[in-house]
């Protein structure tokens, strides 16, 4: 495993830092020299790439980062799998991808891919190298598109930041937005085994999929669930009142699952029992 | 007008240097130092951003080509264009987003875009950006995806190729594929006049297009109607065999107009007739 720990925390894999098929590999992948050594000193049958900043948020007003982290990282592992003739690349893409596209359910086949943000932007382009990287040097790919996805090792999105604001004020709850942006969120767990299914059981040259859930939750419910566990009453909720939290979010999607459902995956949890679960296991840590 | 010469050729402008509203600048637009400096030192009401590797042949063993001449002078251009309030950007997509399919009439709109080239890649990586960049700083794009395109100017292509065979050997033509790869050409008199047509007349966020021509011509024709006009007769034409010209090559596509013609725009001149011409310009200069 590589990770530069920008967003990542070595605290959440200090669990398997000795196990014997384990490697952590301290290195920024935007960077071609770094991953070039990589594929230099190390093996692989496949990679998983999910590197990228995650903080769509904090991208707003510095393209950069998701130039760097979310699409030259892709560029710099194709170039290694090119030249050290790795064949098989899992992408984390992202519900990002398709835009604002309020009242649709959104399936992999859809056109008109307009993402709002740098980040969905980086995303579709690293999508789009992914393809002809697989097209010209007889590559497998799995593009998979993740919803929201929530776990007990969160480092920000909605779930962090309000158990961090509250820790910190538990009288009065700033909610970005209007607080009924509406998402589905996919249990973490429940993500890991979409992802494997797919790999083993689908392997076309192109395997694109929506991972996700049928359910959503709105970032109200979000905050309810999460005073209730905190056992926090008449917290004051003070919504900033645009429809979207910040510049580049989506305020509401929905997956069409259509294809993951036909080969036989569906999520365990619902997107509310994701939010419960991600919420307990927070607040223990 | 910037461009690094590398395909571009200065004889080409050479009628233009001297008029008082044109101004050449000579910079390689995938630096970033450099890109930034032209904003700087220039003030732009919009941006036509035709600047790629326009030679996908060339690009199949050296994808950075690509990542850099095509991908990356678009992010150089867009980071221009949000750091000094450039609104408007006409961008020079392609066909080589759509991939290969054959038999399907292809629409803007069309899903699955899965380019199989680098050029491909890098033209939809664009593509990505572009609108993500509009949605974040409120600007205009006008995304035009170009078929292949000829004038008496060619620096590179089949017609390009061909002349410069028959001037070496003119009792034999080497062709690549099986000379059946068939695609739509457009004369370029008729893709500037889209362009500026579409500018002024469309006036989206997005404002995605194809240009093209509804008839296409084989590369087995594109022979014939050169060696009638070199007055060459019985070449022997030696076929490499395939059916595409080389990896990355989409031995055959073709458009679905029907959003260009209904906002009344329809091309001048045929496929047949856009090869003609070519030639025939080709071979006066």
């Amino acid at each position: 495993m590589a990770d530069n720990l920008i967003l990542g925390r070595i605290d959440n894999i200090n669990h398997l830092l000795s196990h014997p098929n384990f490697t952590f590999i301290p290195i920024d992948l935007s960077l071609p020299v770094k991953v070039h050594e990589l594929f230099q000193i190390q093996t692989f049958d496949v990679v998983f790439h999910f590197a990228a900043n995650s903080d769509i948020q904090a991208s707003a007003h510095d393209p950069a980062r998701d130039l760097h982290n979310t699409f030259l990282t892709t560029i710099n592992i194709l170039e290694g799998m090119r030249l050290f003739q790795v064949k098989e690349i899992i992408f984390a893409s992202s519900s990002a991808v398709y835009g604002y596209k309020p009242g649709v359910r959104i399936s992999e086949d859809s056109g008109n891919l307009w993402p709002v943000s740098y980040y969905g932007g980086a995303k579709l382009a690293s999508e789009a190298f992914i393809v002809s990287y697989c097209y010209m040097n007889n590559l497998k790919s799995w593009i998979l598109r993740f919803p929201n996805v929530l776990g007990g090792r969160l480092t920000h999105g909605v779930v962090y930041d309000f158990i961090n604001k509250l820790s910190k004020n538990p009288a009065s709850l700033e909610i970005l937005g209007n607080g009924q942006q509406s998402k589905p969120y996919l249990y973490v767990a429940d993500l890991i085994d979409a992802i494997f299914y797919l790999w083993l059981n689908r392997r076309e040259t192109i395997n694109c999929f929506n991972i996700g859930v049928d359910s959503q939750t709105t970032v109200t419910s979000i905050a309810d669930m999460l005073c209730e566990e905190m056992g926090l009453r008449n917290v004051e909720y003070l919504y900033t009142g645009e429809n979207v939290g910040w510049k580049g979010d989506v305020p509401e999607f929905q997956y069409d699952l259509s294809k993951i459902h036909a080969v036989n995956w569906k999520s365990q949890y619902t997107s509310d029992e994701a939010v419960g679960l991600a919420i307990q296991k927070m607040l223990r840590n």
